[in-house]
């Protein structure tokens, strides 16, 4: 027989009942009933029952035994008794009669439990990773992590792209964070850097001819730490093609992404119809670049119905160039105290509150309420009633000013509106591709064009479109939105040197610079460059979609803390003065 | 029609002659049958022939292009003249007359051409990388390598293990080689380490309760640059396992690179029985822990038939502690000239030279000739002819002292034998464990007893053996060499903290100092471990075997020059004060 098993803690059934079988695994739960020890035996694979009586050789020595001890135990299938059998477990219907036990390995008094779901200080479960990762919750959320990566690789393959390596110690390759830096020894003084992404690479990869490039690529961000992203090292799935327009690299990733969703969504529903909206677009009917479209709830432009109107405050506003007068419609927040509330919820996030109107059912069938709808009167109100298609038991909140400094604000609106009133779906998934962002912005304060996302997008329109004024140029770069999240962000690059100068010289970068921080790719540009385009999906966060979890922490296997530590093996931590020699470095002296 | 293409330039045959279509690529080649060009032009996919004659409206501006640019053209497919039909290519059959043409992507003067197969100094081929990966020897090794890591995944997850991601800006994983640092700026004057090998974090991951994993991981090393290695990252498939002893790792490893040998060495013979010899044995008979068993030469210990043989050198030696003789058959290389060849190449090693005999066709017959079967006689010479299986036309080399002093110089000239005298079956892979690797060995100079190879193996025979000679002991460690490199390494791993105390205290090493440096996973260990093992694989190697290739830049996409330099984007370079500022570090003055 095997050393240490004769059958996984998940294989045996009645089909073995009177076979001689040998266990490995952790002791998950001891029951002591009387006389009759049972213990859940745990692997990887599941549970197996397992027991004694005083008549077993083997009784004395389990009853030392505690929770997580690691033992092998010889034994006896047998049938449970009727009353006995779990239909909820493979072995259910079995247990094993123990003979002979060994101790693997012994623990420790636990610092935390594996058995239950107590709740413990994250501090305590990444201390002891190795036991919370043994807890059900988190071992399964590991696997879903592998088994979607696993997916996603095999599902790229089916569609025609090939996996490449790219370089991690390497040079900067800026994506607008920090990076981090890697002393080399040979070369003192000089630094490599760990890439933010493989974005030059992949670029690289297009030049030199192969067609269809992709990675689940690790990436490296010396950012500040927030709760749902990881402080040093991430994971994205990394994709390029060649001879593409937008739409064929939509074409390329939705089946992709829409499949993972439909494979491990646990059976919520996935949207087939990813709309694309344009980045004004969204902004305007929600708020956001990433909006959540499980909320039904779109803002609209009512400027119309204010301009002159006795709501002075808007109707003086609109009186300044580039002003708005937007609706939030609220279907079922027909309530002063429902109105009340967002209104207070406006004031915390910075605003001077909302104005509303609600419809409510009145002595002469609906009224409109609120002061909003005094001062205006009732014909505008109607008006505005049925433009936004509301009704009895409705409210719409309005907002005004420049766009840019409300919209933030009326988008956070709009979802805790529609999460208050329940109108979210929750139980499914759905898409949008947001386009056309605008390619430059412009600095309120300095008045200064930068570009306002990714340099290396395409503007549309090409050399053409980059002569006349720059704010209206846009760039052929796309999102992703699920669900409120950002999950892939891409572009059609611009591959053509003399457009690529124009772009930054309109930032307000010369040649010069372009060369220094992207000489090498702008070379290549110079030696027969495809048109190539792609995009990059977040791996972390399209798993925390699939499980449901807010904190990047519980997907990640051995995850940094916030304050980018390793608690389990002790990072960073101070080199020694060999190391410092090796690599020319001195630390400087705190200031 | 697509704005780039309708097909690729691999996908039309006679089946799509009359058709419109388009294409885009590369101008791989320009022929000017006066008044008519042809140009193949290339994509990832294949090569199709493409022309215009001075009726096509594109033809002006095909004289201008030039080779390397990326250009799409508008055409009509028609069939080929019998005479020109190439069978070499799917596309071999048609050829596409072109009505139209868009130049995409313009090239410079080229540095590096990209048809034909001109040497190019290798910092020209890593400046222009991306053009030398246009050749198709580079462009299909890529693939190769791609393909190669797509089957190890597949095998591995058809295996039953499971792919996790390790951390990559972590703790220092201390592997015996130079960590790279990567400083922290969130926490002055301290660094995190480069993983030299998943090693920590994947025997957490049994400590964890995950039964089979595997990954396909970077590795960091910061080592003096060579020719067959990465100076900064390289990738292993690692992998571990629980509940195993060493033929269980065996088991579950060999289908995999078997497999990977079969299906990509392009019908090169693999050898299905992978023989398990001692560590001391591979030293014995091969003179390396790396045995190349495409060549059959196995040495042997001879000293008997030199023990008071008129010799007196050999027997001279024979009258110290731990010395001996041994032989190296040489089948087929009976003749003066060539045993003298050898016997210069064991003094161009450093040794004194290499005693030998041959035996020839003389006037009666066989005759054993050669200095030494004089010196010994013609009874103890025949007596080592029969031993060693010998004849007519062979010839045996013999070296003699303490083995640890001549045995790598003993491997090499078994190679060099086996080489010259054509022995070695190239047209195959040959595989072997190499086991029993020895735990300890002593200085020769400072008589400390060290770990000789890893220090996590459990020694065979536990606490047990630990009590007795630390040069006895062997470990649960084990190498396959394949074709003279050691493919794969691994262990069966210490589980036991109190073992491993002691493990470490016989090297030296108190337990304070293992806590320092192993802490984290020490601490697992009192927790409840599963007894486990695993190994590591190196991918480049592999991907070098298969490919028939000695030089590590050929299976890398982008790799570094052997002074670990990128040449085509430029790293490592300065860092800004502000980088420097941000991670408070400075570097220090030249000495």
């Amino acid at each position: 027989m095997h050393a240490y098993r004769s059958h996984t803690c998940a294989q045996l059934t009645a089909a073995n009942v009177d076979q001689t079988v040998r266990l490995s695994g952790w002791v998950h739960r001891v029951r002591d009933h009387g006389g009759v020890l049972f213990i859940d035996l745990r692997d990887h694979y599941g549970i197996t029952q397992i027991l004694a009586d005083s008549d077993s050789p083997a009784f004395d020595a389990l009853e030392k035994v505690r929770s997580e001890w690691v033992i092998s135990i010889d034994g006896r299938v047998k049938t449970r008794d009727a009353a006995m059998i779990n239909p909820k477990l493979p072995t259910g219907e079995i247990e094993v009669y123990i003979t002979d036990m060994r101790v693997l390995g012994a623990a420790d008094e636990l610092p935390l439990p594996v058995f239950g779901d107590q709740e413990y200080p994250e501090e305590t479960r990444l201390t002891y990773r190795f036991l919370d990762l043994r807890r059900e919750g988190l071992h399964n959320k590991m696997m879903l992590r592998s088994n979607v990566v696993r997916s996603i690789r095999n599902r790229m393959w089916d569609s025609g792209f090939t996996e490449f390596q790219t370089p991690i110690i390497t040079a900067s390759s800026p994506e607008g964070a920090r990076d981090f830096l890697v002393p080399s020894r040979l070369h003192p003084g000089k630094f490599y850097a760990l890439p933010q992404a493989p974005q030059q690479f992949k670029q690289l990869i297009m030049v030199a001819g192969f067609d269809r490039y992709f990675q689940i690529a690790p990436c490296f961000r010396d950012e500040d730490p927030r709760a749902d992203r990881s402080p040093t090292d991430f994971y994205q799935l990394d994709l390029e093609m060649s001879f593409v327009e937008q739409e064929d690299v939509f074409a390329a990733i939705q089946p992709v992404v829409q499949g993972i969703f439909e494979e491990f969504g646990g059976g919520r529903k996935v949207d087939a119809d990813w709309p694309q909206i344009s980045y004004r677009d969204a902004a305007l009917w929600y708020g956001t670049d990433k909006p959540d479209l499980r909320n039904p709830i779109k803002m609209q432009v009512v400027s119309e119905h204010f301009r002159n109107s006795g709501f002075a405050i808007f109707a003086k506003l609109l009186e300044n160039d580039g002003t708005e007068i937007r609706a939030i419609p609220a279907p079922g927040g027909g309530s002063r105290k429902f109105c009340d509330r967002m209104n207070a919820f406006a004031q915390s996030q910075g605003l001077p509150g909302m104005g509303y109107i609600f419809w409510r059912a009145g002595a002469e069938g609906m009224e409109a309420a609120g002061p909003l709808a005094k001062n205006i009167g009732p014909e505008r109100t109607e008006a505005i009633r049925a433009e936004l298609g509301l009704g009895e038991g409705d409210a719409a909140f309005f907002l005004g000013g420049k766009p840019a400094q409300f919209e933030a604000v009326a988008g956070r609106a709009r979802t805790e509106i529609g999460r208050e009133l329940g109108l979210i779906d929750e139980g499914s998934f759905k898409f949008a591709w947001i386009v056309d962002f605008p390619m430059y912005e412009k600095d309120p304060e300095t008045g200064k064009i930068d570009f306002s996302h990714n340099p290396f997008s395409m503007p549309q329109g090409g050399m053409e479109a980059l002569s006349g004024d720059p704010l209206n140029v846009l760039g052929y770069q796309y999102d992703l939105a699920c669900n409120g999240y950002e999950l892939i962000s891409g572009a059609i690059r611009n591959h053509q040197p003399d457009i690529m100068y124009k772009a930054f010289e309109i930032a307000g970068y010369p040649a010069s610079e372009v060369d220094k921080r992207f000489g090498g790719m702008v070379k290549a540009f110079r030696y027969g460059a495809p048109p190539h385009g792609g995009c990059a999906a977040g791996i972390d966060r399209i798993v925390m979609l699939l499980a449901d979890e807010a904190n990047i922490r519980e997907v990640i296997m051995f995850p940094m803390n916030q304050r980018a530590e390793d608690l389990l093996l002790g990072a960073p931590s101070e080199p020694t003065n060999e190391q410092l020699r090796d690599l020319s470095l001195r630390v400087a002296p705190k200031a």
